[in-house]
């Protein structure tokens, strides 16, 4: 593999880094797999499938047990892609397929108003709770019933995957609609989230969209990740900026979302290997490096939720708490671009991130991850599920770390992309 | 003093509480009056006027240094209540009115949208940026210039105020009116937040209200702020109900804020005392002893910010996080619960809140109070001001208690309702 001591971090002239032998990498691969199918995915089978009303119930306790009974439409989605992904992807199981049409029955029964826009959350029964203010409600929406349709060739599912896909493209200028609370024209503000996942949806899509038309958006998005939202002398990007570009000295402006910024080069980093772009893989790992070293607490380890770029108090109180999502999706990137790039703090950052999330997030005991821990690594709630936290980052991330484990393992060397 | 043992609570027979003495009671008092006008007004009034756009930088970091320039509604108008406040109930400084005006005069100019509704935040110079979602901004606004003309005469300020006031009584029904994401019909939601400060505005401005109108405003909201939020059982308020008066088992309706239901029970403590009504006052003590017990952190000390009434874990990342203004409402309510029952309890309590307090929130170094503490009581962010905290809750926490203190000294004894 790949070694230069220089790029690698060197103490007194002696490289820190140990490379990773393909022992040592199907041996974590291993690890994954198992927490992914032994414990992760029966403990949502087991506990989330509502055989009364239909759908999933989300909010589930240490133990599995549900203490409420909302469905928000982010985490049913996020659901149907899991369990059809998984069938596509892994392994073709009839009992996964059925978890996942059971979820997307419930969305086309219920998710949508009468402009095909889907809700944020539905009671039990289906009945719509929060109006549809999210576009992410629709893009998870899409994912979900593309990722159903190509497993089952369900033409209904995959009609509305294309209207909703369709929708927002249309609504993406103004995401937020007539929920908006903004006074247009003061402070006009995009927002990194947009192009992000707008990037994941269509890449998620690429089977059913026109080629002409996936090369297009999938090229506006990466555009529109860097563009506006970098900054170019520390290489982290911010959440929010002007929508003419500008970086903003106020709080939006200021907003650094570690785990989100380190997830978007992820998802560019997926978008450089289809494309054989080694330029843009690079550049996407010398941006979720830069953003690690600046999100990664010093003093206690972890990565924070949120940062002020200026060092000011941020608005959210949250901000030094450590989530699972967060350290999942930096896992992913580290782990994509070590494969990709061969880049040594890659792999260095992944096995130091790798202890803090093995060590800290999953519960021995009852199974399945905790998401959310204070600053010092401790419980704060001991939920395995709730309005935020599904079936989703943690089977997601644990599946992708375990595939590019194993793609180095049968490689024999990082630096995939020439 | 009411000395009641079986009351106060015993060990081994032998009362634990101690009452204080007239000379205890000033002493206290004293240090509140400095805290007050040695430290924390003068920390606004350097650093918070905007001598170049008017209104107030609230933004102030560890030091007072300005860190973000953005105007929060909310907390131009509660700025302009403290110091016309201060003015009118406690000595009459032209400084303090200047700095009344300045803020005034800026919210006048630039604070209303076309229909009268209050912006919730504007630029530095005054251009709108978020739109009169919140009718609490209205709420403020009303105060603010309903006081600000009570020390001034200023006709303009007194028609603004009643125009306001007019408005958010017709709002009252549907606060959040076009800016609500509540799907209309599957589950109407009432907002305990909303008749305590109706309840708070009204009593603010009681000398220009027809006493009609101040009569039976007051009394539904008082009738509205126990009867559907109230669990009998527990005594416990909870912060929304359906609409029809039923508790609801869903994140919203399990939600529980122990500041402020205990604010809640120090306005309702204000309106039993102006009405003579001994049980209304005994009743709000009950709850807010209850919310208290309920609410204290028995491990790190401290008031948590959100509970769930099932001890389910809340929606809110940062329910165990101990809050500046949770802490003082409760003085508060402590403080005149005692002063009006003469239950030992809240004298207790007061006193182990006070310690709590005052060991934590106060910034010896650079003055004023911290905001926001971890559950341990660590500092979480340094900041003296911010999007929520502003020179309102701390000042008139310390203003009350001082008040009730010297009261409470020169009576000579607690119970002063017969």
């Amino acid at each position: 593999m790949h070694a230069d001591p220089a790029e690698a971090g060197c103490r007194d002239g002696k490289p820190l880094i140990m490379e990773p032998t393909a022992e040592h990498l199907t041996g974590i691969a291993q690890k994954y797999r198992e927490a992914l199918l032994g414990d992760v995915i029966p403990f949502w089978e087991r506990h989330s499938v509502d055989r009364e009303f239909g759908g999933f119930l989300t909010c589930l306790g240490r133990d599995g047990s549900v203490y409420d009974t909302d469905k928000f439409v982010w985490l049913q989605a996020r659901q149907v892609w899991t369990f059809s992904m998984l069938h596509n992807r892994l392994e073709r199981r009839d009992s996964w397929l059925e978890v996942a049409r059971q979820g997307a029955e419930f969305l086309l029964r219920h998710g949508r108003d009468e402009g095909g826009n889907w809700y944020f959350s539905l009671d039990r029964g289906g009945r719509p709770l929060v109006a549809p203010y999210s576009i992410f409600s629709d893009c998870f929406a899409a994912m979900a019933l593309a990722e159903f349709a190509r497993a089952t060739g369900d033409e209904a599912a995959r009609k509305v995957a294309g209207q909703t896909y369709a929708n927002l493209l249309a609504r993406k200028g103004d995401p937020k609609g007539r929920y908006s609370k903004a006074v247009p024209g003061t402070r006009p503000l995009v927002s990194l989230a947009v192009p992000m996942i707008l990037a994941n949806v269509t890449r998620e899509l690429e089977w059913m969209l026109e080629p002409a038309e996936f090369d297009r958006t999938l090229g506006a998005c990466v555009g529109e990740v860097f563009t506006p939202f970098l900054d170019p002398d520390r290489q982290v990007l911010h959440e929010h900026a002007a929508s003419d570009g500008r970086k903003l000295d106020t709080f939006e402006g200021r907003l650094l979302n570690p785990g989100h910024g380190i997830e978007a080069m992820a998802f560019i980093l997926e978008i450089a290997e289809l494309k054989g772009d080694r330029a843009l893989a690079e550049r996407a790992v010398e941006v979720a490096l830069r953003t690690l070293e600046l999100g990664w607490d010093r003093e206690w380890g972890g990565i924070f939720y949120f940062l002020d770029a200026k060092g000011h108090p941020p608005q959210q109180l949250e901000w030094d708490q450590k989530l699972w999502w967060v350290h999942l999706e930096t896992l992913v990137a580290l782990v994509r671009g070590y494969r990709l790039t061969g880049r040594q703090e890659c792999w260095s950052w992944f096995e130091r991130v790798s202890a803090y999330t093995w060590g800290h997030f999953p519960d021995p005991e009852f199974g399945e991850w905790y998401g959310y821990l204070n600053r010092r690594g401790e419980v704060l709630l001991p939920l395995k599920g709730g309005k935020w936290k599904g079936c989703f980052h943690l089977p997601r991330g644990l599946y992708l770390c375990m595939r590019e484990l194993e793609k180095l393992a049968e490689s024999g060397k990082a630096k995939a992309l020439p």
